[in-house]
């Protein structure tokens, strides 16, 4: 369907007149917190979806959003021109796609955009896998939460071939905003990367947080101060006043961000590099998580830990 | 003059209609990078601005924007409502604090405001000195380097009295943004806060880049795909490109970065406080500096640093 450029796509053709808003069909798999919205969205830019969740309940409120719900993994596949896996982690996503029954219900030419959170490893293992039976994968995890999948403003890094990114990118569209990243494997590779940056800055502001804090400073001032200087962030304004107020609230839970980091250590290993400060920042989080009950904590309670490091109950 | 506040003032009442524009008479000492556009600033808002300068040659430009030029600090203070110096560092401020000709010169109730970056002890001690002579103190280092000295739209993080801080925000007004963060020295502690938010920051976004490279995705596709994300700063953007593309030509130099966090950790040692990110990325900010000739670099330059770590000439 899609590598021969069919009416079914909304396609606009810069410098042209013409252009073409059709539908494609949609499998999507994994109706969760972030699945569930991603569908409404997909919905409303005009496409036809189909839904399965393993717990069929979170999969069926969306049949008044006009989702056709299925009961089995082979079902919903078939005949889609598209299969959007939002599971869990990269094990489920690859029990979807070793199984021989999903992939034999799914017509020839039929691309996997998987969009779950997984290791690199497993994303260039899927995407061997369903080479070698014809059909095409990206890779396409994304950032921005259920607010951002609710207002279809995710950001979305894709790895795979760029030709295939062309053909999906309205469908990818829908639901935020894709950036063709590189090769199989480089939309996970870049979540790691993001989820690292996030962990690190979280520790640079408990330390300055903690700094203000003993030094007799208003740090809610000291956030206003620096907004929109070079130590600006969101974790700063956020996560930063959460530590503050002794909020840990979730939010981004400490054993997801742990497991993040694990991730992006094993695949650094894998590549023979050293990356000090990651290394540092998760050693602290394993401690926390485990040491120290922050396991469903948010993470920015790494504040804690550096609270504990210093001696204080907290 | 200004603890009885005089029409010399523009003050702006909210809801009111009544609203009066008058100038102070400002003395500044410092008329570097940062001091001569922070001059013409006050200048355009309508403050009389006499200058004074070690190297005079610097400060002679600033006559034909309308501001005196003085052959010596004790003629450059003398009349004037407000003392502001933007200065090296505090040991260059503390000599002209400490000079009974300076303060000697200074009519009563002069407010002295230090913008230079110092340490927090240093502006404690000159705050002391000069209250000890009936002069009000305050810290008010700025973050947003030449441009937002020339744009007027500096990041100003003010510690001291909070009365005094009111009667001086239109004067920094002119300058930047003001922020009152605490009593004094907080300002400075403030600076040292954002300066190791920038460095661990940095370190952060070198391990995320070097990953992506070595795992074989596109940099600058990734800083794209991440905007306005979690993981987003201007480090990401500014500093990642000029990792991606090699280029540490100074932007911020990392001797001056080492010199920071040194303070940082000098502060923070003095509360009794550990801080093991800031005190890592300072640890290896002195290898870079001093082992591998990168004083003059850009403080992006602890890539090369990790990258030695890596085993890689670069």
């Amino acid at each position: 369907m899609l590598l021969n450029p069919s009416p079914l796509f909304y396609r606009y053709r810069k410098h042209r007149e013409e252009y073409t808003v059709a539908k494609a069909k949609i499998a999507l798999l994994g109706t969760g917190l972030m699945g569930a919205p991603m569908t409404r969205n997909l919905l409303k830019a005009g496409h036809e979806v189909q839904v399965w969740n393993r717990s069929i309940g979170k999969a069926e409120p969306l049949s008044a959003d006009g989702a056709v719900v299925c009961q089995t993994p082979e079902a919903v596949v078939e005949g889609v021109d598209v299969v959007i896996t939002m599971l869990s982690d990269g094990v489920a996503v690859s029990s979807l796609v070793n199984d021989e029954n999903v992939t034999g219900a799914m017509k020839a030419g039929a691309v996997w955009i998987d969009m779950s959170s997984a290791k690199p490893e497993e994303a260039r293992a899927q995407a061997a896998h369903l080479s070698g039976l014809g059909f095409a994968h990206l890779d396409a995890p994304v950032s921005g939460g259920t607010k951002g999948a609710e207002a279809g403003t995710l950001a979305i890094m894709v790895g795979g071939e760029e030709s295939i990114f062309d053909q999906m990118e309205t469908v990818l569209g829908a639901m935020g905003r894709p950036v063709h990243v590189g090769p199989s494997g480089s939309g996970q590779l870049s979540k790691l990367a993001n989820q690292g940056i996030v962990a690190v800055t979280i520790a640079a502001v408990a330390e300055a947080m903690l700094l203000l804090e003993k030094g007799g400073a208003d740090p809610a001032a000291v956030r206003n101060a620096l907004k929109g200087g070079f130590a600006d962030s969101t974790i700063l304004q956020q996560h930063g006043a959460r530590m503050t107020e002794r909020d840990f609230v979730p939010g981004g839970l400490s054993k997801f961000q742990l497991k993040d980091l694990d991730n992006l250590l094993h695949e650094s290993g894998g590549m023979g590099l050293t990356l000090p400060v990651a290394q540092m920042v998760r050693d602290r989080f394993d401690h926390f998580v485990h040491q120290m009950d922050g396991a469903d904590l948010d993470h920015s309670g790494l504040y804690l830990e550096l609270l504990a490091q210093n001696g204080d109950a907290a």
